[in-house]
This record gives structure tokens, C-alpha cells and sequence, in this order.
């Protein structure tokens, strides 16, 4: 009988007509059926991530997805840089390393975003930077970074700009061509409001350049077969079939508020709950200029645990937030609103956030952040 | 308004129970209550497996699991055989030759079954064999192959035995343990009864120790994230959520049948499906005797092309069964009969083959392999 309230960054909640649509019997993904649902959704995706370029699937985690991009554009001992502001920009790290790639390690303060000069620092004196990867919004600290201006530095030279957009796309504004981000990744489970398991990528021209030349060993996740097959209006392997019916329906409600609307409520949304906690008298925990519009991190006053909060709203009221990961575990909680989250969600959230610190033992005034949220948002 | 049947070896039909608890509300999957599910379902793929190994499980498709288990097992110029009895087994070729593993193929003429002797003969002449890839049923053929016999040779040895039972597993007889297979893998498309998109593997102590040594490069894939994530009643990255809950609810079904019946049934299924196709006046492609239950090769009377005949009975009746792969392609269909089939389901299946094969121009008596159904599955 508990009521469940999901705002945390991935999985979100799922629109019931998505959920209804994943029920329906399942079609053999060799089908003329099932390759309609399938070219509509890459199609659509296309719009979703405002591209020309290929789009291709994946049924695999976002994280697939990353190392699809690492080990489809490079080859042993190339040279690379990762430009991080959290923990999911340490992935690329992570992921390189597993390829022995070399990383130039550009290790952002978190909370703070990443300085494009220092990029462009680095692609200057060192001819050799095949790709550079980095991380639209990063949802370990609430940060966006300036996607637009890195890619106006690092389409100048030789290498390429790939861009984590997991937690991203669909919620904060992404122009993949107009931006010229050579390779964007995303998952199903933020912005695109369907269960996880299926993930996208985006190649440019110039990223293919690099697939021709790229040795890293791949199969599952190679990127020349996916092609391949898109022309075919199939997939290599089976893909997760009620997911892509799933999707396809959620691209449909996408489309039909458009991008731009869904851009501008989740700004409100953010500008809203920023303003609701500094109201509650909490700070955020990243710069708020630099604060992403998919999340609003909020650091815990002195003496109040953020691991628990989440617990007690969690166990207690059925709420899920996220808690700091790594160096901010406890220090700060993650207030997800992304995809299929409306102002009801947040004042829940908000509520329950008020409610739970109270009871945790710092005071915050009953009401206050509601207040402000039915004023902003009302 | 049309309706579908279903008899394709993989996706194969969900039951109404699993779909529905697909569609329950997303939970986040660091959370009690998602736990729960996957520690459970972790357990119950033991039973379906029949093993005391570690299970682990990869959201991707079935041939991510055995990418997986190349990454994860191998190095760089390792050697290993591939006893190879069709399409699924070249891919374990493919996979092998993509990270630049040596292989030592067993090409066995397409339906016969691999002859355990000719492992045998290769591990006792080569001592540096790391790995045995076979197939447990191999569906392009419809061919079983005797992993018991394979695995006593197997295990007398240093190679670990690697074994896809994607189309296989909750079908036809297979025991992890007793049978001394040290890396199984599956998908939940198929005698599983779930949508695509979660695959599994069980690992023993003899591959856990080749894993240790394993220089390959892997990051979603790495098995040792795994393991040590699952401790925590976790997975390394977000997982299929949604699938997870439905795999939960279908392995209450089948541990509620029990391995045993299922196994049972499957037979019986393909017995009479067998009969049916020879009262029908047509040929097995496989040899009888190594013919799967899980599904049954159909050889094509000479004119009748077996892409139409699947084509014909898709689109004009709404019945999807599978045609020839490769070298077989037009020569034979297939007729799946695994997870949720019942007798019913193939009394449809092959009374459209009966008629498509007539409208196509071949004389068949109608009802004659209907009638045999009745007769023996009654």
C-alpha cells in the first residue's frame, strides 16, 4: 500500500501510458513491426538530441554506451582528455585506463565546472589529443558544464568532442550539431522517461574518421555493425524489444510538447527548488551559476547526515532522493528533476525534506520551501 | 486488431503476470526494495541453472554475456576451441578473433551435433588450450549437443568450459554442476519468459581463477564489479530495472512448475511437433536423434522457399516463426517452441504452416499435422 515518490537522478519515473505500452505482447525484433518502432525511435532521438548525425542504440546501461565511445573511436596508447567536474566524469578516466589509453587528467573542484581554456590549453600543446571527453550535466555535484564553448575550442583541432548527456539530454538544453559535439551518449532511464537498459550514442563525420582507424576491440558494442544494421532497420543483437516500444511512445510525448517547453519547465522547476531551499535556510552545494537544471544538490547543515535523511525519507515516506557519492557522501542530498516529474513531485519532495531535517534535529521552518515553490510555481 | 502468436526462437511470448509487474512503478536500484528483487532473482537463476556458482547478471543481450565471458576469462594470444555447430557458435569465433584470442575451430556440418571426441583429441595435444566454447542448442540448426560428455573431458583438463545455453536454459536439461560447466551463459528472451534485455552468466571457482589472470580489457563487462557488487545486493551500473521485476515474477512461475516439469514438457512439445511435421509429409533438418526440444527445423519441400513461407504466415496470419540463417536461408523455417508455448500456441503454428504451405503451391493434407498434435498432446 506505500506510495512511492522517485526523484532521484536515474531511474525516474515513467509516464503510465510508456509503462502500458512495454506491456503489450512482444514482437520478434526481425519484424517489419518492430523495425517501424525502431527507425521511428532512432528518427526521433534525432530530434531529441537535435542532430543530423548517426544515432545509433545500444541495449546496455548508459555506461555501455561510454565505452562503446572509447573503444569505437580509439587505439592502444592514444592520447586523450578527460575533463571532469565528478564522479561521472571519473568514468572516462576509468574507462580509458581499462584500454590503456592515455589520459590528460583535467580534475575540476567539484561543485565548480570545468574551464573550457584549460581544454584549449592542452589541445595547443599537444598535437597528439585524439578525443576529448567530458560530461554535460554532472549529477554527482549538480553541475552543468559550457558544452557550446568546448565545442567551439576542440572543433578547431584534430580531435574530437564526446559528451556524456546521460543525466543531461532531454531536461538541459543540448544543440549536438549547432554545439559540434562529435559523439553524445545518453540513457533511457533521466530525460527520456523510460525504464533503464537502452542507451544512444551520436557520430559525427569526423568521429567516423576515427571508427575507420580505431583498433580497440570491441563486438557487442561496435559501432560499424550498428550502422549497418540501422540501414536495415534492425539491430545486430536482439535489443530489448518492450523497451524500444516503451521509448517510442515516450519520444512521441516528447515531441509533442517539443524540446524547447521541456528545456524551459525544467529551468522552472530548478529556479524553483533552488529558491525553495535557500528559503528552508540550506545552501546548494555547487556554484549556482554553474547548476545544472536536472538536479538541485543541497548541502546538509552542520550536524545532520544527508545518508540518513535520504534513508528516513526513503523508509519513512516512501520518497527517494539521492545522497552525495564519494567525497560528498553524507555532506550533501541530490533532488532530482528530470523527466517525468511535475511541481506536485517537487513539493513532495520539498515536504518531505523539511519534514525529515526537522526531525533529524535541525530546525527549519514547516512550510517555508513549499511557500516558495506554489508561489514560483503556481 | 491483429493478433500475434509468437514462435520464434527468442523474443519468445511474456505471460500477461510478467508483463504487468513490469509496469509497476520504477524503483531506484540502490534502494531495499530493488535489492530484494535482485538478490532473489540471483538466487532462482541458481536453481534454473542448477548450480552452487556465482550467478551475475549484465544488462545487454546474450551476446554481451559471452563477450563477457571471453574478456573476463582470457589474454591477449591465449588459446582456446570453439566447438562450433552453427551460427551461435561462429559467434563465439567472432568474439574471439575480435580480441585476438587463437582459435581452435571445430566446424561441425551443419545439423549434426559436435563429437566430444574431437575436444578431446584437441585438448590432449595441446596443453595450452585456457577454454572450450560450445553451444548448449544451437537454434540456426535445431541441434542439441551432449554437454555432459563435453564436460567430463573438459574438466579432467586445465581449459574451463564455457557454454551458451541462451536458447537452452529452462527448456531442455541442462545441470551447471553436474555437468562440470564452468561459465553458463543465458538471456532472459527465452525459455526465461522475459522481454530482451538482461543476459546471465555462473562462474566457477576453476574460472573464477582464470579471471584473476585475465589481461583483456573489459569495464561493463568486468565480472570481478560484479561479484562484489552483488554482495552489496547491487549491480555496478543502473540496471534494467523493469526487467529485473518481470524476471522476478517469472522465476516464481517457473519455480512454482518446477525445472523439471518444464523440462518435461519442452520435450513433449517437440515430440509432437516432430510427428506433426512428419505426418505433414516434411523432413527434420537436424539429425533426430541430436534434435533440441526447444525447437524444430523444418526442411522445405523442393520450389517451396522458406523466407516466403515465414514471410506468408507473418503477415497474413500474424504468426511469426523464424526461417533459415546463412547457408540455410530459404531451406528451412524454424519452429520455436520454448518459455511461454503451450500446445495450443503450436496447434496455431502449425496449422498456418499447413495452409501457407499450400497457398504456396505444395500439396499437404490439411489437419494432418494438426491432427497428430491433437492426438498427442491431448
Amino acid at each position: 500500500m506505500k506510495k512511492y515518490f522517485l526523484l532521484t537522478p536515474g531511474p525516474t519515473p515513467v509516464p503510465p501510458s510508456v509503462s502500458l505500452s512495454e506491456a503489450q505482447p512482444i514482437l520478434h525484433h526481425r519484424t517489419t513491426e518492430f523495425g517501424k518502432y525502431f527507425v521511428e525511435v532512432i528518427e526521433n532521438m534525432k530530434y531529441v538530441f537535435q542532430t543530423k548525425n548517426d544515432v545509433l542504440m545500444v541495449t546496455s546501461s548508459g555506461t555501455g554506451a561510454m565505452e562503446s565511445s572509447v573503444v569505437n573511436l580509439l587505439s592502444d596508447g592514444d592520447e586523450v582528455i578527460v575533463a571532469s567536474t565528478g564522479n561521472f566524469g571519473d568514468r572516462w578516466e576509468k574507462i580509458c585506463q581499462s584500454y590503456k589509453v592515455k589520459v590528460n587528467k583535467i580534475d575540476v573542484e567539484w561543485g565548480k565546472s570545468v574551464n573550457p581554456k584549460d581544454i584549449k590549453n592542452i589541445l595547443d600543446a599537444n598535437k597528439n589529443i585524439k578525443a576529448v571527453f567530458t560530461t554535460h550535466t554532472e549529477t554527482s555535484t549538480g553541475v552543468v558544464n559550457d558544452i557550446e564553448t568546448i565545442g567551439k575550442i576542440v572543433s578547431a583541432t584534430q580531435a574530437v568532442l564526446v559528451v556524456d548527456t546521460i543525466s543531461g539530454l532531454s531536461g538541459q538544453k543540448f544543440l549536438t550539431d549547432e554545439w559540434k559535439v562529435d559523439v553524445a551518449v545518453t540513457g533511457s532511464q533521466k530525460g527520456l522517461m523510460c525504464p533503464p537498459g537502452l542507451s544512444f550514442v551520436t557520430v559525427s563525420e569526423k568521429a567516423w574518421q576515427l571508427v575507420e582507424k580505431s583498433q580497440l576491440p570491441k563486438f557487442y558494442f561496435d559501432w560499424k555493425k550498428m550502422k549497418k544494421s540501422v540501414a536495415n532497420k534492425e539491430t545486430p543483437f536482439t535489443p530489448a524489444v518492450s523497451l524500444v516500444v516503451g521509448m517510442h511512445k515516450a519520444l512521441e510525448l516528447i515531441k509533442e510538447k517539443t524540446i524547447e517547453k521541456i528545456w524551459a519547465e525544467n529551468e522552472k522547476l530548478s529556479l524553483a527548488c533552488r529558491a525553495a531551499v535557500k528559503s528552508m535556510g540550506l545552501k546548494l552545494f555547487s556554484d549556482e551559476n554553474v547548476t545544472c537544471t536536472v538536479l538541485t544538490p543541497v548541502l546538509m547543515p552542520e550536524g545532520i547526515d544527508g545518508q540518513k535523511v535520504v534513508k528516513v525519507m526513503r523508509e519513512e515516506f516512501g520518497i527517494s532522493i539521492a545522497g552525495g557519492q564519494d567525497k560528498l557522501k553524507g555532506k550533501i542530498v541530490r533532488i532530482a528533476h528530470m523527466g517525468y516529474i511535475d511541481r506536485f513531485d517537487l513539493i513532495v519532495a520539498i515536504s518531505g525534506l523539511e519534514i525529515v531535517i526537522n526531525k533529524l534535529g535541525y530546525k527549519i521552518e514547516l512550510g517555508s520551501g513549499t511557500k516558495v515553490l506554489e508561489e514560483m510555481l503556481g
